[in-house]
């Protein structure tokens, strides 16, 4: 029989005992016990479903300790890390309770009759978002709880009406059991079926595939590498019938530092970039993976800083063995790469198992030569481009792919420059900010986490933020219906 | 050189001499063209947009009679017909143009900066949709006016911002290069880069997977058949950036007759049933292709109504050869089935260039055995599925793909039975109706011309109504900028 063992990264050492995984037959069950909850839960009243939400809330903080120790020592995150993200979560949770309740996802609209309209009169037509069906979930590795069982996929398809089977990631199990026994609590309280939230766990790509094949999920929400977004991505396609796919799998976050901010705050720059890098071991969706600027007033000032900063960030341990075997093999071929200077990485500690920040630096004119140095590394390596000028940087901006974020550091002098690149940014990245830095994402009405392909599967959508509803519901018209066939909040003029 | 013919169905002869067609090389200059008035177009004040597409509208209308003329001479469409679907072309172009100044579209959202929150200040934070960049369109065949050049993909597309490369249906080439001209003087008298409209024209297949493959391309969006959409869906997930791909494809839009409506109207709606069913040749997208009726009172009314009407209805010219062949071999082999009762056929008109109406029967029993009689066959073909009770009417649903619309014939007697049937009609379709017949579909807010698959590849959006603006725009949030960097549309609080 399959096990699965939950190792702590800062020791290498088992938490606990191996405990048994779910196989495919696991997955037909829940499939089909999430399908036969579907048409009770959506259509339980939105309030039940509110509530439903905050009683997960309710639950997950009522483990209490167990849960920050347990996340802790399967991530190797800091406690307050940790904690801050069970706030987040909980946070998430209680803000789609409201969507709920809101009801603005309803996207109700009313064209009444006009029985005298000539030719032809016109029906009553009415229409509202319906959720989609059963949706699966794949919780990531780097928030063991914001973007895991109970994260905001889990969410924003609960809020959806979508019965929801987690893919639990198997770095964290015992966090993601605990949470699931939350949620499965909070459904019971709420006396919905069991079937409108399901967790399976295992290490076997094969498990996950098969959620993604079985023909009662609707739709699927990923976080996670690139290379295992497009695996699911082409299953989804293929099926006899494709599903929507909303995964978020790849970005470098770049950020350009315009030349009178790089004259004005060079050095500060640097250490709040180097700030940015090496929080959580750089193992964030929005790390900023990329510095862009062109040469000139600042620049040596901004390098020193970064440089200094590196050289004094810790080694420090990653999620798991796996993903710190891929980063020092990503960092190490980037390290004796020709077109590259390694600028600076952090002491080695001496520690097997934990890896150092590292900086690189390249020219505009290498950079275009291999665009494919702009691919991700997850953890705490970023990259400077150094451009000649403005036409330079369009052309690094151009080449790269689609990103989550973007970012412009500038001054008052920058402000032409800013407003020239702006178009450009807005078709390469979900979010664009001035002046900050990406890591760190809001959750609130006006958040995307999203952007073109590949930072995303699906540029339309978000999956932080309250729009993430969205991904999880489709127009139904009605026509000519009495009111009382009509849905609850399609009646009424 | 390739060449392309156009062809009265009516007579079978050539309207005008043969014209030259495109070749991949135009696809490549074309796309070119559209990403190059990308920026601008995007960029240009939204009463421009809308008065774009108003002036496409009265351009449309100024070329007067031969545009009618050359629509009926290529569909074989009456010219009422013609006449009134230029109509509600032009009606799209001005709602949209509506929709465009409204703003709506656009899904502002504000959440303002919190700087004294703990622990962390919130910087201020705003969305809203921009466009997803050049568009794709391919005309449909039975709609050579709403659905095609200038129909509501075009319309909806240039409302959202994205310029627009058309694949011309092969069918209506005059019609096409009529409207795709009115188009292109319509971007001029605006001020407009001409790659903001271009229209491609050719009978091969490998000319409209060039553009769906042409990485210049952003979306697509599509009406014609489950194959050609099919093949064309394959082609635009496996790029190396895929692309939303929205096909309005395959639908028999299944008619209940609930018991208490049979027995009151039996008569009447099968004479009701059949006039539906004929009319354009029965080349509608939302033809009521099946009748599912539980044996009963009222049943022998019904059918026998229906076999007058079908006997009574004259053979008709179909919109081209190709689509005559295949309808009549489908209908054969239909007709030859041993499941099936060929309950009536138009008589003969003894003319090879029209096609007769069918109407076939079968019982709940066979049709679970075989559900690929629920199949689309476009044309004027129907069936009825004839349940012993109201589990064999559910088990039939269940049984059927994704439809764009299902209707519900009722009086208050088969209240309590619709309202049992109404959640699985939500799930397998994008309109329901009452008391209706699906064919005419409004032009409105509130429509959705959608649904699951295979009705349309993407049941998350509609191709009919304003709501299909949506399918064309991305989110994209804009973290601490000043005012003056600001869109116009996000400024302010």
């Amino acid at each position: 029989m399959t096990t699965l063992r939950s190792i702590n990264p800062i020791t290498g050492d088992a938490f606990c005992a191996d405990f048994p995984v779910h196989e495919e037959s696991d997955v037909e069950r829940a499939c089909i016990l999430a399908e036969a909850a579907f048409d009770t839960y959506r259509a339980a009243d939105h309030e039940v479903r509110a509530r439903l939400l905050e009683t997960i809330a309710e639950q997950i903080l009522a483990i209490g300790d167990p849960l920050i120790e347990a996340a802790v020592r399967e991530s190797g995150l800091p406690r307050a890390r940790i904690e801050g993200e069970r706030g987040r979560t909980i946070g998430q949770l209680r803000m789609f309770a409201e969507v709920v309740r809101a009801g603005n996802w309803l996207q109700v609209r009313i064209d009444p009759a006009q029985p005298d309209r000539t030719p032809l009169p016109r029906p009553d037509i009415r229409m509202r978002m319906i959720p989609l069906g059963p949706v699966a979930v794949f919780g990531a590795s780097n928030f063991p709880l914001a973007f895991s069982t109970a994260g905001g996929d889990t969410a924003s398809a609960l809020a959806a009406g979508c019965p929801v089977v987690v893919k639990g990631h198997p770095a964290h199990p015992v966090t993601g059991m605990l949470v699931a026994s939350a949620i499965s609590r909070a459904v019971v309280e709420c006396g919905l079926p069991e079937g409108v939230f399901q967790h399976l766990v295992g290490p076997s790509h094969e498990l996950g595939a098969a959620l993604v094949r079985n023909p009662r999920i609707s739709a699927v929400g990923f976080t996670g590498s690139r290379a295992g977004g497009l695996a699911l991505l082409t299953i989804a396609q293929a099926r006899p019938v494709p599903i929507p796919f909303y995964a978020e799998m790849s970005s470098i976050n770049p950020v350009l530092i315009l030349p009178a901010a790089l004259k004005a705050r060079g050095a500060e720059l640097g250490a709040q970039f180097i700030s940015s890098l090496t929080m959580g071991a750089g193992q964030f969706c929005t790390n900023p993976g990329l510095i862009i600027a062109i040469a000139g007033d600042g620049l040596d000032a901004f390098t020193q800083a970064a440089i200094e900063a590196v050289q004094a960030a810790p080694a420090q341990v990653m999620l798991t063995g796996a993903i710190r075997d891929t980063y020092v093999a990503h960092t190490g071929a980037l390290a004796s790469h020709d077109a590259l200077v390694t600028l600076a990485c952090s002491v080695d500690s001496g520690d097997a198992l934990r890896a150092g920040s590292y900086l690189f630096r390249t020219t505009a004119a290498q950079f275009l030569v291999e665009p494919g140095l702009g691919h991700e590394v997850f953890g705490a390596s970023s990259m400077l481009i150094v451009c000649d000028d403005v036409g330079e940087q369009m052309a690094v901006l151009n080449a790269l792919e689609g990103q989550l974020t973007a970012t412009l550091h500038m001054e008052a002098g920058d402000h032409e420059m800013a407003q020239s690149l702006i178009p450009l940014l807005e078709r390469k990245a979900g979010r664009i900010l001035v002046n900050g830095w990406p890591t760190g994402v809001e959750v609130c009405h006006a958040m995307v986490h999203g952007g073109p392909f590949p930072a995303t599967s699906d540029s339309r959508t978000t999956s932080v933020g309250s729009l993430a509803i969205d991904r999880f519901l489709r127009p139904v018209s009605y026509q000519n219906f009495t009111a009382s066939l009509l849905p609850k909040e399609l009646r009424g003029s």
